[in-house]
C-alpha cells in the first residue's frame, strides 16, 4: 500500500514561485527564510517518512500577516503547510509539492484568561508546557498533554489527546472556538465561550483535525480546569494486559474518574529503566493517577486496588510526593525517546490505533505475535482508558528489507484496529502516513471530506497531499 | 427582522410532485399518508411559528427504506423533512417549500449495548427515556437529558443537551458516529465505537447539530455511563442571581462534580408549585444533583454547602430519597407545561441563550429588567453550570402589538446574549426561529456553512429553510 501518494493539479510555473517568495521578502524582510537547513527542519523530522522540504519559511506573528501570506500564495497557487513545533508524526509538515511553511511559533501569546469561567484564549503558538507555566497563580491548568512540548494550535489541527484523555477528554473536547485564516485569506472565527451552542454547524470541531488542510488556525478558545487538591499516583506491574483491561473497565463502568491509566510493556519498560535511571521490574506496568478531593482521591485509590484485586492485578505502588509523580510521569513522556535509546543507530516509527476497550487487550496480544513473528524491536504503551495504543518499531532505515516488513507489519495494525472496530489513528493523525487506511475505515467519508476541503479550499493550497490524495 | 426567509431556486412543478407521491405511496404502501391532520401534526407544533405542514408523511421503518425516499425525493426535487419525535422548538419541523415529512419514530430499536464499552448503537426513533428503560438492568444509563422525551436521532440532529451537560457534555459530546442518508441517498458511517480517533475531518460532529441539513440521520453510536452509586438532590431558595453562580463558579473551579445545578426564578416557581402541586417558597430556587460514591457525595454536599454559604446563598434542602428526588426533576422537566399555565389561552415561546457563566448573573438581570418594562408573562431557568438560560414569554397569539414586542424582547435577547460573548441558542438550534441572529454570531462562519452546504447538498433538498437562508 503506497503511502505517499501527491496530489494531482496544476502547479506554478518556478518563476511565479520566485515571484511570490521575492513579494513576501519585500513585505516580511529576513521573516522569510530560504535556507536548506531550515527548510528541512520546517519539514516532517519524526517519522521515517521521506522529508520533502518546503521551498521557504515565513515567521508569521499576527493574524492578519497569516491572511496577508495566505492570499498571496493562493494568488500564486502555491501550497501553505502551518508549522507550530514540528513534533507530529505522520508527516503532516512534509511539503511534497513545494510551498510556504507557515511556521507559527512568534504567535505565542496569552491573549486572555478568564479565572471565572474557566477558559482562556491563547495564539497557536503557544505550547502546552508555556500555558500551563502562565496558568500557575491562577490554579487553573489546561490538561491535554500528548507528551511532546507541542503547540496548540497543532494540537487543535491534529486532534490531540494524550495520557489524561480519559479523563478530561482531547482537543476535540477542550476547544471552544477558534480563529482560523481560510484558503482564501478571509478570517473566521467559529466557536466562542459559551460552554454550549446549538448555533449551526459545528465549524470549531470541522477544523480541529483537519490537518491544516482547511484553515490555519491563527488563535484558540480552551477550557481549563482546576488543579485538583490532590494528585495520587502509583504504578503496577502487571504479568499480561487482560487484568488491567478488565480492571479500568470496572472502574469506568463505577463512575470512577481515573485521571491516568497507561500500561508500559515490558520492552518499554526496559527502555524507561536505561534512559529515565528508573528500576522497575521489566514487566507490563500500569502507571496510574487519580485526581480530586482529598478524601475522595484516597476512596478511589481504594476503590481501584479492590477491582484491580479482583482482577488478578498487582500490588499498586503509590507516589504521593510530587517530585516522584513527576519523575514517574516524565518517564512516561520520555516513552519516545527512551524506545529510540533500545536499539543502536535506529530509527524508531512511532505509530498508533484506537479500538474499543473491550479488544484492547486482544487487539494488543495479537500486535506483540506479530513483532515477535517478524523479530521486531517494538514498545508498546496505551492509554488503556481510552483503548488506545503505540506501538513503535526500530528499524534500520538502510535496510530495505526490514522497511518493507515493517510496513506491512503497520498495514496489518491498521487493519487489525478496524477489525475490532476502531480506528487507524486514535491521536496522531492521518497526515501523510496513514492516507492509504483510510477508505478502509470511513469509505463513502472520505468522498464526503474531499467533497468539504474541495468546497473550501478549491485551489488545494492548504497543506496538501495531507488527509486524502485528491483525485 | 424577519425570521422566516424561504429559500431561492426553482422546485418541482405540481405534477411531478405528485407523481412522486404516487410512487413512494406504490412503494410504501399506507405508510406514506396526505392526511392533514398528520401533515400538521408533523409541521412545528411547539412554537409560536406558523405551521407550514409538509405535502405528505412517510413513516420509514430502515437505512435502505430513508435512502430510497431520499433518492426518488431528490430525483423529483422535492424536500426532506427528518422528523423524531416534533419536540423542537425552532421550528424545525415547518416546511416552508412543502415536501415529504420523513417520520422516523418507528425505527426505534436498541441494536446492540456493549457494556464493557460503555457504549449502545441505537435507531434514530429510540427516545432517552425508552433507551435508559432498556439499559436499566445492565446499570448503565445515557444522560442526555433535554427534558422532553425526544428521539435521540432528533437530539443528534440539533445538538440537544440539557439538565446534567455540565457533568456529562451534549449530545456533541456523547455522539461516537452515525450512520446517515446524504442528500443524493448515499449512505455513509461517521465515527464508531473507538472512544477518540484523529482520522480525518469530524464529520460525526458536522453531521451533530446539522439539524437535517446535511443528513438524515439513520443510527448513532452513544456514549454511555455507569448509573451513579450515589445520587443526592437538593433545593435551595435565593434571594438573588449572584450569589448561586458564584457558588456554581466556585464549585466548578474546585474540580466539584456538579450533576446538575439549575436555578428557577420566582415566576417557574410560582408555575411549578401550581402545575406539580409543590410548595416551594416563590423565590429563585436552585436545583442540585451531585452524582458519586457514598462517601464522595456527601463529601461534595458539604464542600458545596460551604461555598454557598460563603456567596451567601440560602440553606440547602436535601432529598435523599428517590422518590423525592424524582418529584423535583420531574417539576423541573415540567418547567415547560407549567409556565404555559401561568397565563389564560396564551402560546409560550420557549427561547434559550448561553453565555460564559460569569455574565450569566448579568444577562439574567438584563432580560429581567426587559422582560418588567414589557410587562412580560416570562419565566426563566437556568442550567446555571452552563451559562445556559430559557426565557418563556407567554404571548396573546391574537395580540399583534404583544407579538411584535415580544419578537424586539427576542431579538435583544440574542443581541445581550452575543455581546456578553455568548450564543443566541445553546440548545434548542436555530431552525426558522434563529436564521436573523446567525449573522451577528458567525459573520463569514455563515458563509462557510453554507458553503458546506452547498457541497454536500447542491439541490437544497435536506430540511431547506433551516440554520441559514441561501441566497
Amino acid at each position: 500500500m503506497t503511502t505517499l501518494m501527491a496530489e494531482a493539479g496544476a502547479r506554478p510555473a518556478a518563476e511565479d514561485k520566485e515571484a511570490l517568495f521575492a513579494a513576501l521578502a519585500t513585505r516580511f524582510g529576513d521573516r522569510l527564510s530560504r535556507s536548506q537547513a531550515l527548510r528541512e527542519q520546517h519539514a516532517n523530522t519524526l517519522t521515517w517518512l521521506k522529508v520533502q522540504a518546503p521551498d521557504a519559511v515565513l515567521f508569521a506573528e499576527t493574524t492578519d500577516e497569516v491572511a496577508d501570506a495566505v492570499k498571496a500564495c493562493a494568488a500564486a497557487r502555491v501550497p501553505v503547510i502551518p508549522f507550530g513545533t514540528g513534533t507530529s508524526l505522520e508527516g503532516h509538515l512534509n511539503a511534497p509539492l513545494g510551498g510556504l511553511s507557515l511556521d507559527l511559533s512568534r504567535m505565542n501569546r496569552v491573549l486572555a484568561v478568564h479565572e471565572p469561567d474557566l477558559d482562556c484564549t491563547v495564539e497557536p503558538g503557544v505550547t502546552r508546557k508555556q500555558l500551563n507555566e502562565y496558568l500557575r497563580d491562577t490554579g487553573l491548568f489546561f490538561p491535554v498533554d500528548p507528551g511532546a512540548d507541542a503547540s496548540l494550535g497543532g494540537m487543535a489541527a491534529t486532534r490531540a489527546s494524550g495520557t489524561n484523555a480519559v479523563r478530561y477528554g482531547t482537543m476535540r473536547d477542550l476547544v471552544l472556538g477558534l480563529t482560523a485564516v481560510l484558503a482564501d485569506g478571509r478570517i473566521v472565527t467559529t466557536g466562542g465561550r459559551a460552554r454550549k451552542s446549538a448555533a449551526g454547524y459545528d465549524l470549531t470541531r470541522l477544523l480541529i483535525g483537519s490537518e491544516g488542510t482547511l484553515g490555519v488556525i491563527t488563535s484558540l478558545t480552551l477550557k481549563l480546569y482546576g488543579i485538583p487538591e490532590t494528585i495520587l499516583a502509583g504504578v503496577a506491574p502487571s504479568t499480561r494486559w487482560k487484568a488491567p483491561c478488565n480492571a479500568t473497565i470496572a472502574a469506568l463502568q463505577m463512575g470512577l474518574p481515573l485521571a491516568r491509566i497507561e500500561l508500559l510493556d515490558e520492552v518499554q519498560i526496559r527502555g524507561c529503566n536505561a534512559y529515565s535511571d528508573l528500576t522497575l521490574p521489566e514487566k507490563p506496568t500500569l502507571c496510574l493517577e487519580f485526581h480530586g478531593t482529598e478524601a475522595g482521591t484516597r476512596e478511589q485509590v481504594e476503590m481501584f486496588a479492590e477491582i484491580a484485586g479482583g482482577e488478578g492485578g498487582g500490588e499498586l505502588d503509590w507516589a504521593e510526593r510530587q517530585e516522584d509523580r513527576n519523575r514517574l510521569w516524565q518517564a512516561r513522556h520520555d516513552a519516545y525517546w527512551a524506545a529510540r535509546g533500545l536499539g543502536p543507530a535506529a530509527d524508531l516509527i512511532a505509530t498508533d490505533v484506537c479500538v474499543p476497550i473491550s479488544a484492547l487487550a486482544a487487539c494488543v496480544a495479537e500486535t506483540k505475535r506479530d513483532i515477535e513473528r517478524l523479530g521486531l524491536l517494538a514498545p508498546i504503551v496505551g492509554h488503556v482508558g481510552d483503548g488506545n495504543f503505540h506501538v513503535m518499531p526500530l528499524i534500520d532505515p538502510a535496510d530495505a528489507t526490514e522497511r518493507a516488513n515493517v510496513q506491512d507489519f503497520l498495514d496489518r495494525l491498521a487493519e487489525r484496529a478496524l477489525r475490532f472496530e476502531g480506528t487507524c489513528t486514535g491521536e496522531h493523525g492521518v497526515g501523510q502516513g496513514k492516507i492509504g487506511y483510510l477508505a478502509a475505515e470511513h469509505g463513502l467519508g472520505v468522498d464526503v471530506m474531499i467533497a468539504i476541503k474541495k468546497a473550501l479550499d478549491p485551489l488545494n493550497i492548504l497543506n496538501p497531499g495531507k488527509i486524502f490524495a485528491i483525485p
